[in-house]
């Protein structure tokens, strides 16, 4: 890709939303927060299986626990703006932020946001 | 490959040496040892590890290093009696076999099971 990204921000692709710098501040901030919340989430877990571990089975299950979760949340936390809005849908409708922490974007994202969350759980009730 | 172990056990392979009823019944219970062992300090060092996770890059750290010991062991527990040799070698080498758990083996594997650890031994400290 050749475009520099002010000229991106100018002439956003159709349906990517442009991310104003206020924008931008509140979705870093939620987004790191949600994920330093599940990463304590997985380290507390992994705390509690290490603690419980009485034969090899058991050592490696929690090996395959933390390559799941790792796979699993590099696979989530994608900062791209062309996927913030799908990124917030799922981590709303998994309870890890609440429309509080969203409060600042544009009508439009939270529209998207919303939107997806609600795809989500539509799947998931299937 | 069709040939019978029995047939096997009659006809073997140049260097491969036939283990009797009771050399099997003596390998086994080296092996076993040898790996319950080394299972157990895997998991007294996960326990440790996970106790002491402060930060998501100390999660990350222990499954690597589960990973890696899974991997290591996999490879070195090799129950062949085609491989045992090297692998009893190994395990003399490593400290986690004394010669008293081999004892009752044929002198033809003793021999080369000193052979390779002395191999080994040498391989290190070159």
């Amino acid at each position: 890709m050749t475009t520099p990204s002010a000229t991106q921000d100018s002439y956003p692709y159709q349906n990517e939303p442009v991310w104003s710098k206020s924008e931008k501040a509140i979705a870093r901030k939620a987004f790191d927060a949600a994920l330093k919340r599940e990463l304590h989430e997985v380290i507390q877990e992994a705390k509690q299986m290490a603690s419980q571990i009485k034969q090899p089975s058991d050592l490696w299950g929690l090996e395959h626990y933390l390559t799941q979760r790792r796979k699993e949340i590099d696979h989530k936390y994608d900062y791209r703006y062309s996927q913030l809005t799908h990124v917030f849908g799922k981590l709303l409708q998994e309870g890890r932020l609440g429309e509080e922490d969203l409060s600042g974007l544009g009508e439009d994202k939270l529209k998207s946001i919303r939107s997806f969350a609600k795809f989500l759980a539509e799947m998931e009730a299937a």
